[in-house]
């Protein structure tokens, strides 16, 4: 497996995605995010089935570093169970790979 | 390795992926589904290079209810061939992993 | 694991990953790609945080061709360090998975 991975978050707003994407960024947690357009979620809530507007992004960091933007990104989310997962990555491009190990951590 | 999974499938219309994305979720095989805008796809067929408009889609489920769900989705889609793969998730926010199991199954 | 993967890359124009992506499936180093509606990226260049737009691309191909896909894509594109990653798949309709195979390699 590679050294990084992808985190998906599914946000409530372009702007929250944007907000909380920066933010990550900015403390290093995340080397980059990609905000994907908006997506038709249809989910099971208190048992009816609901549906709405989200908005879905990749985030791109080390694999040693994925619990901890998983854990800020919950604790910056405005819902209760946001939906943050981390996804493998069995091999990347060398140079990115290295490049986000380089924009992540200490 | 996470006990929920994403299974990414791909529709030929957003009305078929909402009907087959409400109908799983109401069998409880998925517990939601992200239908991401619309996507070209360029792909090989018979010989050619052939490019259409289809609708990517990422369903949550867990890892024990992915196999049903894949057969379900292939069962209910107009394609004979439909794209549809489950990602493995090496990591969950708890609480979210928790919901998606329990919106799944019995 | 399934015997295909699935390659995401990101892209400057969409004119770039559907040039890219025709060529490496009549290269037969891929049998299909979803070249998704455009992204805001948000990322860290030279200490700043910057912002762009994006196009996002999932690629499928054979396992044992990823890292020959990694390399041509990175060969086509524009970046110098582009974003191309292989992500695993647990388990893959077999129909796909065959048609995948077949449409790839020798």
């Amino acid at each position: 497996m590679s050294a990084i991975v992808t985190v998906y978050a599914v946000f409530g707003s372009q702007e929250e995605a944007e907000r909380i994407g920066a933010t990550v960024i900015g403390e290093r947690l995340a080397a980059c995010v990609n905000i994907l357009a908006p997506c038709r979620s249809i989910y099971r809530w208190q048992g009816a089935i609901e549906s709405a507007e989200e908005i879905p992004a990749l985030f791109k960091t080390s694999a040693a570093g994925a619990e901890a933007l998983v854990a800020r990104i919950a604790d910056l989310h405005s819902y209760d169970t946001p939906a943050i997962t981390v996804w493998p990555i069995a091999h990347a491009l060398d140079s990115y790979s290295d490049w986000v190990e380089a924009a992540t951590g200490e």
